[in-house]
């Protein structure tokens, strides 16, 4: 590749703000909420499920129940003992499945060892599966169908949309290819129209690679992995790496997968960490609730 | 991108003789049956739905139900009349889903209008889907999951980990992000361990991106798209494409959707067109139908 034209020395790249992002699309799914009880007398509710005492996980968990509630639905948290068999989570998840007041279900991963979590995954039934992580989801997604689409991948692509509208042509390179966030949203983009090139661990010249990203998705928990000399200058760079490191004085901070202050001078478009892509995450599973609930009780989406 | 060194004025790349490979896989499924029968008095059986009379189905259905056969299977053709309707064909398929005598559901594709081919295919229970086109197959696929794959995809990969073994590193170039062939086997590339980038046509320089690769697969339909000067010296082709063209002397011919004479000068080896990847289609049809019959005989592929 030849040199590419830099930019003035006191270029800065806008930031996206995923907070602000996050937090309208929040307010949109409560209204959305409100009109949806209003025309069909139903509200929308949310079944989480935690087993064992992953101190994160409980965090997590205790989040999403939250702004399910706050999102005006109903929040439903099940938290079970680590001593729980296969059986008895297997059936909750028939129970929950079969509940009419429950119209997403969730299993907080990871599972305590000895739970299958791909068979677990897979019993929720595919309407009612607001992770997107069972198989009629993923193979839907794959296939191009409508579906319900893992949770961050879909946060990063309404980002993107909002930011770039049409992406058709446009090439997008995803750094990482786990079914979590970067095989889904290669297939999201791909279904875009963009031009789509993933890399992972196996890549040889990834930095080359990630030069010809018009869009640079980041989701390895590779923390500083991507440096200013890899992004194409102008290009949106999507971060969605978060790793607590400690500093020299002792203090912790959150990072990204990309050196931020490299990036900034570089990219056209950032996501910065925290504040990005992270608030996203749980605001596309209040989306994907409210998605499930319209499609169990009118038979389609919207 | 700099010019790459060329190879001697003489090069001539090698063919990949997709005819001879799929012969000896064919005997080798023969010689598996047999063993197969040996040991749990099973024949697999393939059944073959054809709806309607179009010639070039017709002609497929044909050669696939002889094939079949000749590998010692047992098969099972149903012609049906293109006034057939859906319930009509979802209720055979039921019948066949349910009958231990048959192990591998296909319908041939397309269907004639007033049929949802989607509804259809997914109507097959997945351990009999041997098109592999089923929304659990196509999710098992992305997820990384066993499952039954494809048959031209699959084919491609058999050609290629045969040529080359291990390929994790190589950048795979797909051009072409189909649901038959293009995405699937973009899948099944990535599972291998290559860093992957689909083309298609809202891809901007198509040629830029195909002289990247070291593993380049065309699968667009468009005869004589790919040139020389978009194959890096030494890469392998896979030419997926198949149309007949009429030469000024009025004769027809098959070509791919590269321009072999021109290719075959600068890759290190290549398929031709006919005779490279097409023969592995039906080849990995008999594969899968044996591979869906051991999973339902036994619990396990091998």
């Amino acid at each position: 590749m030849s040199t590419t034209p830099s930019l003035s020395s006191d270029h800065q790249a806008s930031l996206i703000d995923g907070k602000a992002f996050a937090t309208a699309l929040r307010e949109q799914i409560r209204e959305d909420v409100r009109s949806f009880h209003g025309t069909h007398g139903v509200t929308p509710g949310l079944a989480v499920i935690l087993v064992g005492n992953d101190p994160a996980s409980e965090v997590y968990v205790r989040n999403k129940a939250i702004q399910t509630h706050h999102a005006g639905m109903r929040s439903f948290m099940h938290m079970l003992p680590e001593t729980t068999t296969e059986e008895e989570l297997l059936a909750l998840i028939e129970r929950l499945n079969k509940d009419p007041e429950i119209h997403g279900i969730l299993v907080q991963l990871p599972l305590p060892n000895g739970l299958d979590a791909r068979r677990v995954t897979n019993a929720i039934r595919p309407e009612k599966d607001v992770d997107g992580l069972g198989e009629i989801n993923a193979g839907r997604l794959a296939i191009g169908l409508p579906g319900l689409v893992p949770c961050t991948p879909l946060g990063c692509l309404l980002l993107l949309k909002d930011q770039l509208g049409d992406m058709r042509g446009q090439h997008a390179v995803v750094i990482g290819s786990s079914n979590l966030v970067g095989k889904p949203l290669a297939l999201l983009l791909l279904a875009e129209g963009c031009t789509v090139s993933v890399a992972h661990i196996h890549t040889r010249d990834t930095a080359a690679l990630a030069r010809q990203a018009d869009i640079l998705v980041v989701a390895t928990g590779c923390s500083g992995l991507v440096r200013k000399d890899w992004i194409k200058p102008g290009a949106t760079v999507i971060d969605v790496g978060i790793t607590r490191v400690t500093l020299p004085n002792g203090k912790t901070r959150l990072v990204g997968d990309v050196v931020f202050d490299e990036a900034v001078q570089v990219a056209g478009r950032i996501t910065p960490v925290p504040g990005g892509v992270g608030p996203m995450t749980i605001a596309c599973l209040l989306k994907n609730t409210l998605t499930a609930a319209k499609l169990l009780v009118t038979g389609k989406a919207e």
